[in-house]
Parts: C-alpha cells; sequence; structure tokens
C-alpha cells in the first residue's frame, strides 16, 4: 500500500533522535517544538487560485525540522507517519 | 437517487478498515486523526474568484485518506456518506 | 409576493423527507447535518470584487443537499422558506 | 436633514409588518432571523481595492429582507433606520 | 499644533447633539449606536497594496455618522477629537 | 550602537507630553489611547507581496500620534524606544 | 550537521546580552519584549502565490532584533536557536 499526497503535502516519517551530542534537543518550554522526520512522499505541488501547479521544494528522502503539532498523525501497521503542508516545514537538516 | 456534488466537493464513502498489519491504524491521540474513504462521485472543480472552473484531481474510485473532522456526514438508506472539498483529502491510497 | 435572491444567494424551501429506505437520513451526531431542499429562485451570479457577474449553477427546481445551519430561516405564511448563498449547497440531489 | 450613504452602503427603513397571511413571519428560532426594510437611499457603489466603483443593484424604494442583526441603527426625529452594506441584503421582496 | 491625518484616515470633531426632534437620537440597545461628527481634516488616501494612492471621497466640512466605537479617542487642550479610516464612516449628513 | 528598521517597521521615540492646553490629553476610558512619538528612523518601504518596495510616507523627525498598543517596546541604555509599522500611526503632528 | 531553513525563514542564534549601558534592555511589562540575535542562515527567500521567490534582505551574520515569542526554538547540542520568518524581523542592529 502507498500513500501518495495529494498537491502540496508531504508524507514524513518522524524521526525519533537520540538526545546524543550535536543532535537536536527540544527544550520542554511553552514555546512551539519542532521535531524531525524524513520525507517519504512528496506531492506534486501546490495550486495557485488559478489553477497553476507550482512544484514543491521537498522531495523524497530530505531529513526535515517542521512544527511538532503541524499536521496530520497515523500508522501503517506500526509505523507512524505524518502527513503536512510543506509550508510546515522549517528547515533541512543537512547531516 | 443520485448526488451530484457542486464545484470542488467530493462525495465519499467512507471505509471502516480492519486494524490488521498494514492498513492505516489511526492513534488515540489529541491530534487529528485522518480517515479512508473511496471517492463515489466528483464536482466539476473548483470556481477561481473570477469564474474560471478548475478540474479535481480526485476522480470516482480514488481511495483517500482524509481529516477525520471534515465534510458533512449523512446516509442513504443505511449507508453512511460524507460530502468534503477536495482540499480536505490528504492523500490517494494505492493499493 | 415574490422573493428574487440578490447576487449569490438563492432561495430554498426545504423538504421534510420521510425517513424511508433510500431518503437521506440525518445521523443524530456531532457533524454538521446537512437538509434537503428545492431550490424556488436564484440569484442573478456571484459578483466579483471587480463587479463581474459570475451567473450560479443552481436554477429554479433543483433538489439540493445543504449544510443544515447555512443560511437564513423565515416564513411566508405557513410555509418555512430559507434564502443562502450558492457555495453553502454541497450537492444536487438527482432523482 | 438626509443622509446619503458613503459606497456600499444603504439607507433603510424598517418596516413592522403585522403577521397577516402572506407575509413574512420570522420564527422565534435560534436561527438568524431576517427583516424586511425599505431603501430610502443608497451608496454611489463598492469601491474596489484598486480605486474603481461597482455601482449597486439596490435602489431607492427597494423592498429588502435582510439579516435582522445587520447594519447600525439610529433614530431621526422618533423614526427608526438602518444604515447597512448592500451585500447584508438577502433579496429583493416584489409585492 | 495640527493633526495630519495618514492615508485613509479622516480627523474627526465629535458632535453632542441636543436630542431635539429631527436630529439624531441614538437608541440604548445591544445594537451598535452611530455617532455624529465633522471631519476637520482628511488623509491624502488609501494606499493600495501596490503603493498607488486612492483619492478619500470625504472632505474638510463633511458631516458624518460613524459607528460609535470605531476609531482611536484623544483630546487636545479640552477638546475630544476621534481619528478613524474612511471606512468607518457610515454616511454624510447633508443638512 | 544603531537599529536600521526592517520593511515598512518604524523606529519611535515616544514623547511624554506635560499635559499643558494645547497638548494632547489622553483620555482614561476604554477606548484604544493615542500617544505621540518621534521618528528617530524608517525603513527602506513595505515591500508587496511580489516584492516590490514601497517607501513610506513617514521619515526621521517626523512626529507622529500612534495607537497606544501599537507596536514592540524596548529600552536602550534608560531610553525608550518602540518599533511599530507605519500603518499604526495615525497622523502627522504639525507644530 | 546544517540546518537550512526554507523559503523565507531564517536561522537566529539568541544572544544574551549583558544589561550594561547601551545594550537593549527589555522592560518587564504586559507589551510584547523585543530580543536580540544573529542570523546563522537564510532561506533562499519568501514565494508568492504564483511561485516567484523574493529574495530576503536578511543574510549570514546580520545582528536583528526580534519579537520574542517569535518563532519556533530548539537547541542542537548545548546550544539554543530560532527558526522564524523573515517578517518577524523589526530592525538590523549596526554596532
Amino acid at each position: 500500500m502507498t500513500l501518495k499526497p495529494l498537491y502540496d503535502r508531504v508524507l514524513v516519517k518522524p524521526i525519533e533522535e537520540d538526545l546524543k551530542k550535536g543532535s537536536i534537543i527540544i527544550p520542554d518550554t511553552a514555546k512551539e517544538r519542532p521535531q524531525q522526520g524524513e520525507i517519504i512522499d512528496a506531492g506534486e505541488g501546490r495550486m495557485t487560485d488559478d489553477g497553476k501547479i507550482i512544484p514543491l521544494k521537498l522531495k523524497k528522502g530530505d531529513r526535515i525540522l517542521f512544527a511538532k503539532y503541524a499536521g496530520t498523525e497515523f500508522e501503517i501497521g506500526n509505523e507512524k507517519f505524518l502527513i503536512m503542508r510543506e509550508s510546515d516545514a522549517l528547515a533541512i537538516i543537512e547531516l
């Protein structure tokens, strides 16, 4: 079974990173906390009001930082996934 | 009796999937939970502010993932249906 | 006395359908419940910000499904009517 | 003293109709209730963001149905009046 | 000292009218109450998103009806003034 | 150290005016209260959605009236400053 | 590991300034408080609705003043960082 995100949505596999030095640690504050994930698949692009498709920048394999409460969460088998809009992604993580 | 969705709306038959391995399981969290459904019919397209019709991507027979609380629910006979906007659909499920 | 809806508004006579098999049954849930009605008259069209009139798709005699809490309700004599925007209509019912 | 409504506003004299057969009766429900009125004067038109004037459809003498809580209410002498935007009017009443 | 309103703002001197016959009386209701005032000065015009200036219709000396809670109130010496956007004005009062 | 406001923002030094005759007095009401200030520096202009820069009208040395709760307050040494958008300014004060 | 901000986002290292004379002091008030930071990296630009990229004004090394509650906070190792939109930045600090 494959999930093909629609328009400007991306399918993300969240990464539960060990809190080792150099990794991203999310402080326990009132501030919105970001989270890491990997792009499994991306939609064909955002559709403008006028019907034009603007391709996404994010692509399969990109590792991203995103706002923790962004998107819609679900499981396939025992794996957690998220679908969010590309605009919910904050940065690309280059290792 | 047939229901023909208007403009960018789609008629969806929700799928109550068995929670077997490989299927989509919706975790019981505070997060918005998605649900599966099949497109029964789709409107002719979204109308732009200027009156142009932009055809929908979703078509009869597509299986989709959508945000659980999206759309309007009703029954014909004993079957449940939903009408929602195409933008409420998150992804196409390819089996 | 005649009511001529303005711009993108439609005049709707709600239909209190018997709950027989094949008819639309509205479940008693927290979800927004749709309702049936017949278009009595339709406005000349939606006006764009720039003053262009976009004709409506709905016309006198169409039977529609609409969100129950959409529009403004009133009575002429003992008959109930609603005035709503065309965008509050969800689907055309073809019998 | 004369009141000249600005832009897309209309000056309305509300009509307290006797609840005789054939007149519009407003049911006592939680729904937004419409009311009748007569257009005393209308502004020169709605101004678009770009400064173009779009003439109004409503004109002096039109009898309209409008949402009860629309507009701003005041009295001149002992007469009640309302100023509202044309978009608050729902339908023209043709007797 | 002179106050020159910026862009689409107007400087208004509120008028505390005696409640004699023919004057505008504001009923003590839950509805938004209008108030009278005189335009002391008007800005050069509303700026569109694209930087074009659209001249105002209101000018020094106009007597207007405006929504009571519109604008920002202050005093110069012992006189009360208001600065509001032209779109907060409802009608021009012609005596 | 110099602060260069970005885009349509202006740097303002608030003026604590003595409440002498002819000066602006802010009444202690529920209404939004304006305040005086001097423009220390102005951004290069508002950027439109399309990336065009629209120069600001306010410039260094202008004395303005602004809504009291507009902008962001901070101190350099013991002096208070505000950064606000030009659209938060209500009027230019000409002495 | 490198974080590359997406579109109009910037990666900021907050600066905890000593409260010495001449530095920016944030008063403890109900007002929104600004904070200082250094731009570590900036996205390629804001994307317009139509898909055009508008380059950012902020660049690596700029020292900025920003609204304290803007953006998303996280740590890499023991260092705190923020990702915010360029429009959350108020001014460039020139030393």
